[in-house]
This record gives structure tokens, C-alpha cells and sequence, in this order.
């Protein structure tokens, strides 16, 4: 069930939804949870910049929470489209091992260069360049 | 122990080596394995290149053979790097959970963009990139 939440201490506060549908609540987690982590960049580099430079402004506080949303999304959606692609290719391939990833990888690379109107070449280079970066991680992972 | 290897059909290649430190193991066999990955995302997207163009030369060739080299050597280091500053972190903290892996992708962010002869902001924001990617990553590797 994809759980979202922040945590401040010993202070949680949890949100969980569940669809009913294993992919789509893996791919809802996946957007969730990395959506997180995108919004977090952007508001770290923010933060960085306002105390590197020294001054705050409603402004530029605006301009980073619609930053925090933009770059928020873009991250939960390939993450989201990774994840239910890695869980659809290994319901398919009934093996759980790296060329899940790959597949996946590729997969999601295509579809997300295609959804921002790629050249049809920039879509087979996007969708390499996915593998590869799946493949990496999932060896990572192995590793570590 | 560090293993890479290559493999065709049911034929397999593989070389091992240990330098007797479980932190460089685990390092040079990040830079083997990703490093390979690295190599295989060029020769995938030259591949593709001359099927399109139709024309292979032996010049093309070499050059995308110093390019695999140069790729892969990246990659490789950049991995390399990670895989030893998280194990680093671990055996530091004695837990593992994903704040290995935060920590872990701050450091090589950050050590990385020194290497490179970045300005102090760059480094910080590469820092902060570093460490968002390693703990999607992670979080991902979860989900998956």
C-alpha cells in the first residue's frame, strides 16, 4: 500500500492509499516517495542559495515551492513509470533479476522521452541511456 | 572478492580480485560493474547510430572505443566512489538504512565536483544532487 508521510522527531504523519491494484500502488508509492525526495532537492538548493546569499523574500519563497512542485512531479513520474514497468516486466518474465531493470529502464526512457515530444532518435538514445542508468542502480544495489 | 566477467551463450569469462580490504573490494567492483555498464551504453548508442547512418568506418570505430573507455572509466569512478563512501558510512554509523545511502551520494557528490575543478556553489548543489539521486535510488530499490 503506498504510505507517504514526514516525520519531525518522534511525530509522524503518515498517508496511505491503497487502490487495489498491486502495479498502480506500486507506481503511486514509487511517485509518492520520490516525489518527496525531488521536492527536498530543490528546497536544500534553495536553502543553500538564500543563506549563501543572505536574504529571504516572499518571492523567492514562492518561486521555490512552485519549483518544489514542478521538479517534485517530474521525479515522481519517471519514478512512478520505472517502478510499474520494473513490476509489469517481472509479472511477464516471472524472474526477479537485472534484466528487469534493464527492460524497464529502457521502457521508461522511450516513454517518458516520447511524452516530451522527442525527435524519434533522441527517443531510442533516451530509452539506452535509461537502461544503462537502471542497470547501474540495480547493480549498485547488489553491491552495497 | 571483485568479479567481472563477460558472457556469450553458455560460455563465461570471469576475472576476480581481491586486495584483501573489504572497502576497496567493494570499490573496484562498483568501477568494474559500472564501469562496464558505462562501456555497453556507447557501444549501444554507436550501434544504433551506424544501423541508421548505414556507414561504419574504421575510424568510427575507434572512436567509439576511446569513447567506451572514457565512459566506462567515469561511470566506473563515479560508482566506484559511491559503493566505498556508503560501505565508509555504514560501518561508521553501524546501521543501515537509507541514510547510508543520503550520506553516501552527499560525500561522492561533492568529491566528485572537487575532482572536476568545480566552484565552491557547484560543489554544494552537486552534493545536494548526489544525494538526492543515491536516496531515490535507494528508496526505489524498496519499492521494486
Amino acid at each position: 500500500m503506498p504510505r507517504g508521510g514526514f516525520s519531525a522527531g518522534s511525530r509522524k504523519l503518515e498517508l496511505a492509499v491503497d487502490t487495489g491494484n498491486p502495479l498502480l500502488n506500486r507506481t503511486l508509492d514509487g511517485f509518492i516517495k520520490i516525489g518527496a525526495v525531488g521536492a527536498c532537492k530543490v528546497a536544500a538548493e534553495d536553502a543553500f542559495e538564500c543563506l549563501h546569499k543572505g536574504n529571504v523574500s516572499t518571492n523567492k519563497l514562492e518561486h521555490t515551492l512552485k519549483k518544489m512542485c514542478k521538479e517534485g512531479a517530474y521525479w515522481g513520474t519517471v519514478a512512478g513509470v520505472y517502478v510499474g514497468m520494473e513490476y509489469g516486466v517481472e509479472r511477464i518474465r516471472g524472474r526477479s533479476d537485472w534484466k528487469n531493470a534493464l527492460i524497464g529502464g529502457v521502457v521508461s526512457g522511450a516513454l517518458i522521452s516520447a511524452a516530451s515530444n522527442s525527435h524519434r532518435d533522441k527517443i531510442v538514445k533516451d530509452a539506452i541511456t535509461g537502461g544503462a542508468i537502471a542497470t547501474a542502480a540495480e547493480f549498485i544495489n547488489y553491491l552495497t
